[in-house]
């Protein structure tokens, strides 16, 4: 009979994504953001066909979607080209005009929450506050706006807003591991967790009536877990926790009297049900590993974007009662199966002072293994490698190349105190537990010392550059994807609502100079002497292009084997497959040169 | 409350579309050509989910589509860039690799038919025999091949394998009125319709069993009616027949011994369901009003890929015993809801001579319509203009224009004598059909004297430039898309295999060279004196650049008001999103300018 090639690299290029989605008031129409057409645009299904058709033709990512509670419209914040500076739209739910709602240049507009009613749209935006960040109100139809909130001491974010529009909780992000919540009642400042001189996090925050707040925090405690806080008495209380479990984020079903509580353990997430009423809590079993977006809809329909290490993001629904999740969309490396991917291993090693780290590894199937192994510092740093679709580390696999993931100190899901390690050491704990998650490879048998390659995006470009530039000898070749290579130039070019963290996040330029230069890459030139490939987004705001510029000149000059991709419409991250292929071959034909 | 724009043009452009499609045996898995990417690619979809994924991402039509028996693979017949050299493929269900199993540079291959087990594919090529054709037997396990059939008299098509492949129904194609089906056993070959002068048709064709064939043929009557040929007694039967409708194809289903036909009555399609055993007859009520593709499974459940004036092609689904049908997909009009698409009245008008003439007026919304009316003469010319939906039109008409199209003498549908008055007939009756459909429209308050425009594709091109060439009074502008300008040339660069159906068709270049001139539109260029936008696709195979490139020149040298479009990776359609986009922008710009 007929027989068919192995599947193509061209194949895991190709596979589709879902970035976001929301679901319509009365749950007969879901919208999600997909690149279905090659660029990212909304799309539409009439529930329960799943069959999309096109909302939008604007080619580019949505980052905010927001339905009217009536379902009459629904509130879209697009950015350029990745640039970041989200703008404003309103749509009919069957599409046609982008209207804009609020649209400044160069500004970034976030967290909009519409009014039941519809008629008023809270947000917080950088357009008059850019260090702190303004909260505003403003009317859809007299088209007037009031500020409601001036953001001081850290940026401050609008986080949700009381059942009476009276009472509005913020967070101040002072830094990642250091954000605190508080609700503004007739202009009084309460804050939603007990005073402490001790940092540490309140994330996701929500009304449960007009006096209840439930939230996620990490007070007094390593890892986040549910709490309360009650407005009439200003008292908070812990109401659930897992060990070794950071609760991520919490939503609620009014109708059930319910929170699900989404929970990060390392590499993996849960979802639980906890009952406000008799304090029971149930795991809900889910088809993925890792959450992006659950929706909980007020007839206790749910709604799941997520991934597994072998599965691109898909959306699932669960409706009320049942355990079964039927699958809305139905994507994956087109030709592939589930089957011919790679699922990763997950390892644990000692680290130089004893720390435990966890990894993840990406086995080549002896039949295709090369025996190179690519090290992956992963970006953040406090963010984590997870069991989470990448087509790049699953086309590399399929091409023989291993992969290794540690989650180095900083990583998130590891708790509090594990994740501040990496604050104002950068370039030190986390190096060397990558240096020796690469030794304990060459020890137990998973790698050979003289195949090991390097490759990391954002901050793990940074570090893929450092390690670079400080042991080179572990490493044949080295990709850098966006990576700061001047740390006083990354701080320097942070948009300025990230500046008040920037200090605790990666050191002061006066105070902590010594140190800045002795973490920067750039510093460490001269020991530069493998092949390096380095890739930039033109737009990128956060690494912009004049540090990957430095750095490649830098290397040309002194004669090293570099190569530099720069991609002109695209900012930190790739949003245009063309691109993402583009990126893709190019790190894959560079590694097969030196390998 | 937010209130939105109308619908823009933008959003009619856009409205995607399905080819093709096919089911899966075990009905699993349901594979469509769509432009959901923009440009055409397969995408599947795992039923009863139907969120689609993409096949294949060669960007080009899919004209061929037919399962492996064992849903193992599937063929797929591409061409390139609207080029019609089908070539055919096989691809894994999943996707992946397109395997050429079939490919030949400049030549087609049509009609695939797989053997039951697979492993033997029969179809009908260019390639050996570029005027008459040849039918293969391709061997896939040991790509051996050997010649079924070598065409001779007229370009001989394949239509069915017997059950035991040693039957072979093929058909002749003597002009789009005069084909003819015979069967071959023991290399002996029988006419399926008895022997006659009169020229008469035979489309589809099916084996029952291995001695009962049925045909959709109108031998001895006007409409195409269903008959059998009993190849044991070599005897021909007419079977089942509906006045003024004629029949187009059959589908057979074994478990309810019945066959499916569908019927065309002028401007809409019907379907009925006849029993084989008890000669009964079941209209079936479907969700379109004009059927593309019907299939019938083994189970005796239907699909139907089919579309009305204000829906585009949607594929959708009637279980076995229902007659429930159940939208597979969900495309329309971006923004845009059926309401506010435009359903044509039917109306028929007496020509010149008496004949009856049905037509479709598109009436503009009073509150936008500018009073202009376009007259579209359409393509083929033995085709007609249906109650199917065309982005162009809706447009125009969302923006003011009307439309009227006549269904003038040669058009399908009404019978095989009125089809065949267009025979070397083309500038003459159907010509006056249109001039008298104008009158018609001025005396019954249709439109004004002085506000009527011009456009086809096509015969309707050529019909717009002979009508701009003989009666340019009547027209303020003219579109001509992709039209003939001089039926010498036009007769010399046609395909080979259609060259033998050219004389009936068109004219003989030498018997009919005075007529030939006189029903050119080359022949009045001095008359052509209205503005004129020319489109053309540069591959086009069957009216060749060079046509047009022609009678720009001559319009422009003498001064005239000519636009002209050339598409360079178009054949005769628009297979790319863009180019179509360009096209009707600039169509509806063009007209705007003279109104």
């Amino acid at each position: 009979m007929l027989t068919f090639k192995k599947p193509d690299v061209e194949q895991f290029f190709r596979t589709l994504a879902i970035q976001n989605f929301t679901v319509s008031p009365s749950e007969d129409q879901l919208i999600l953001s997909t690149n279905l057409s090659g660029k990212y645009n909304l799309w539409g299904m009439d529930l329960p066909n799943n069959f999309p058709y096109p909302l939008t033709f604007i080619d580019q990512s949505c980052h905010e979607l927001t339905f009217d509670k009536q379902g009459r419209f629904f509130i879209a914040g697009f950015d350029h080209d990745g640039d970041e500076n989200t703008q404003l739209y309103a749509l009919k739910p069957s599409g046609g005009e982008l209207k804009p709602l609020r649209v400044a240049e160069g500004e970034r507009h976030m967290s909009p929450i519409l009014s039941k009613d519809g008629s008023r749209l809270y947000y917080t935006s950088t357009k008059e506050n850019k260090m702190y960040l303004n909260t505003y109100c403003y009317q859809l139809d007299t088209d007037e706006e009031t500020i409601v909130n001036v953001g001081e001491k850290a940026g401050t974010y609008l986080l949700d807003v009381g059942p009476n529009e009276d009472k509005f909780v913020y967070f101040r992000h002072f830094a990642n591991t250091y954000t605190l919540a508080h609700v503004v009642v007739d202009g009084e400042e309460f804050l939603l967790t007990p005073e402490t001189d001790k940092q540490h996090t309140t994330s996701s925050v929500l009304f449960t009536s007009d006096t209840e707040i439930y939230l996620i925090t990490d007070y007094d405690d390593d890892f986040s877990y549910l709490a309360k806080f009650d407005i009439t008495t200003k008292s908070f209380s812990k109401v659930l926790s897992f060990e070794q479990e950071d609760f991520q984020s919490i939503k609620y079903n009014k109708v059930r009297q319910s929170l699900y509580i989404t929970s990060s353990k390392g590499v993996e997430d849960f979802l639980y049900e906890f009952s406000i009423g008799d304090n029971q809590v149930n795991k809900i079993e889910i088809p993925v590993s890792v959450i992006q977006k659950l929706i909980v809809t007020e007839t206790g329909n749910l709604y799941l974007l997520g991934r597994s290490a072998v599965e691109p993001n898909n959306i699932y629904q669960c409706e009320n009662g049942s355990t079964e999740w039927k699958a809305c969309t139905n994507l994956g490396v087109p030709g592939v199966s589930k089957d011919e991917l790679c699922e990763p291993e997950v390892v644990t090693y000692p680290s130089f002072d004893g720390l435990d780290i966890e990894a993840l590894f990406f086995k080549a199937k002896p039949e295709v293994s090369n025996g190179h192994v690519i090290l992956w510092p992963h970006g953040g740093p406090q963010a984590a490698e997870r069991k989470s679709f990448r087509a790049l580390f699953q086309f590399l696999v399929h091409r023989g190349y291993s992969i290794f993931t540690p989650n180095f100190r900083g990583s998130s899901g590891y708790g509090l105190s594990f994740m501040k390690m990496v604050e104002g050491d950068w370039g030190y704990g986390p190096r060397l537990d990558n240096i020796e998650g690469v030794e304990w490879l060459i020890s137990n048998g998973y790698a050979d010392r003289d195949k090991v390659l390097l490759m990391g995006g954002s901050y793990g470009g940074y570090m893929a550059l450092l390690l670079h530039g400080r042991h080179a000898d572990y490493f044949k070749a080295v990709v850098d994807i966006f990576g700061p290579s001047d740390l006083f130039s990354f701080i320097d070019s942070v948009p300025e609502h990230w500046k008040p963290a920037m200090n605790q996040w990666v050191g002061d330029p006066v105070k902590d100079k010594e140190k800045l230069i002795e973490y920067s890459p750039i510093t460490y030139l001269e020991q530069m002497t493998k092949p390096m490939l380095v890739i930039q987004g033109a737009n990128d705001p956060r690494v912009v292009k004049a540090e990957s510029d430095k750095i490649v000149k830098a290397l040309e000059d002194r004669g090293v084997n570099v190569e530099y991709l720069v991609l002109e419409d695209e900012g930190h991250g790739f949003s245009k497959k063309e691109n993402e292929i583009k990126v893709n071959r190019t790190i894959l034909e560079f590694f097969n040169r030196f390998i």
